[in-house]
């Protein structure tokens, strides 16, 4: 009997008719078959929210005229778990999210909506990754993005991935340098928002915000990517701080 | 000179007017002065989502009658970076967050809007602490976790928080057994959506989902409430699996 090809759910945060996930299905698609359940529109920012309070909808949809898809009016970890529940007839041997348009190194993993999409598969029990680009261009050149990619796919499904941990890959625009394991960097947002005074009197505000490196020691994906590199690092959704749990557990309260 | 108050910030994602969080604020202001910054409006499950592509205001208002808040058009992390940017005069000494009206233990923590928040405060680098009650009831006994969380805040303000680590606290309603040290469980939600059809023929799914436990070992923050008590987790934004990262870190990709 002749294996069956391995199924590849494909989901981002940038919705399903951007430029960076039509990429992700085609590298996907070397390796499997292909199925994208993602959102219906920009859901950047959006962290690992879920939706509770609304019933979710599933438009099934063509993606670049070859790829089946459905469209979810929810977030990204909304997408992964109705495909999970709901929309596969079998179970993907590997989550993909991506490729964001714009980085998801650093502090920015807490805020991404594609990294919490590929950590909902995680929790589901599916070896996972999500993918980046670190130019914010909807026309960035996402060769090297898709090098990196196929490279990560060809070791998870080859390899696998540890239980509890998800793969996150950043790579900048243009030629691919290489692939680097990374830890998560130090870093924050400063100046985060711009106020206005509206026609009538009122103050609002606009979030921008400057990213700041707390630290610079060569290990981190912000460091690997600033030197022309794509940084991998495997993440966990086990927050616990085991380190300092230890320290404080003959401390009564 | 007399010594100043502490400065507490309070937020939720209950919204600004949730039993919960005048609860807390009430605790809190047995330590120090009280500013509020919260959501307007219930904002469960938003996880660590923040607002990019619209603008936030920030409403001035009384909560109980006594104490001054701000309600914003946002998500909980959005209340804590525009506390910090825009809205205070002095730099907060406390992050406290809740008291949340559900469990954020196990998987939760994930998902949380309440315990983002107080992620945010420790990504700006104040000691942060998130509180929820176990009982999702809007008018549950919130007396243990006010006891639990007087006795937690006490501890934080005379011995600090390590730098990246935030305390997340859960309690049953009810009167107090105690706190427990413990990690965050490992758990997930099955059965998660219900699916209907409308009255034009059209499926549509609500999310719904049964907690379910992976492993019980009595070390675990859910244990820790089965078993009657209030948990108490250190938990880092830093994801990087560490472990996984030095195994892996010799393998050429």
């Amino acid at each position: 009997m002749r294996k069956q090809r391995p199924l590849i759910l494909v989901s981002n945060d940038d919705g399903i008719f951007s430029n960076g996930i039509r990429a992700l299905a085609e590298v996907a698609s070397t390796f499997g078959d292909v199925m994208i359940v993602a959102p219906d529109r920009q859901q950047s920012a959006v962290g690992h929210a879920i939706t509770v309070s609304t019933p979710l909808r599933a438009q099934k949809t063509m993606v670049a005229g070859i790829f089946t898809g459905h469209a979810v009016n929810g977030t990204p970890a909304d997408c992964i778990k109705l495909a999970h529940n709901q929309l596969m007839d079998r179970k993907p041997d590997l989550v993909v999210s991506g490729i964001n348009h714009g980085s998801n190194a650093g502090i920015n993993i807490l805020y991404s909506g594609t990294v919490s999409a590929a950590t909902e598969g995680t929790i589901l029990g599916y070896p996972s990754l999500a993918v980046s680009c670190t130019d914010f261009s909807e026309d960035a050149d996402l060769s090297g993005c898709r090098e990196a990619a196929h490279k990560v796919i060809d070791y998870i499904l080859k390899n696998g991935v540890d239980r509890g941990v998800t793969f996150n890959l950043n790579a900048p625009a243009g030629p691919l340098k290489g692939v680097r394991w990374a830890r998560q960097g130090e870093s924050r947002y400063v100046e985060e928002f711009e106020g206005r005074v509206d026609p009538y009197n009122r103050d609002y505000y606009w979030m921008t915000g400057k990213f700041e490196m707390l630290e610079q020691d060569g290990g981190s994906d912000i460091d690997m990517i600033e030197q022309g590199f794509a940084s991998l690092t495997p993440i966990q959704y086990d927050l616990t701080s085991h380190k300092l749990l230890e320290k404080l557990s003959e401390t009564v309260l």
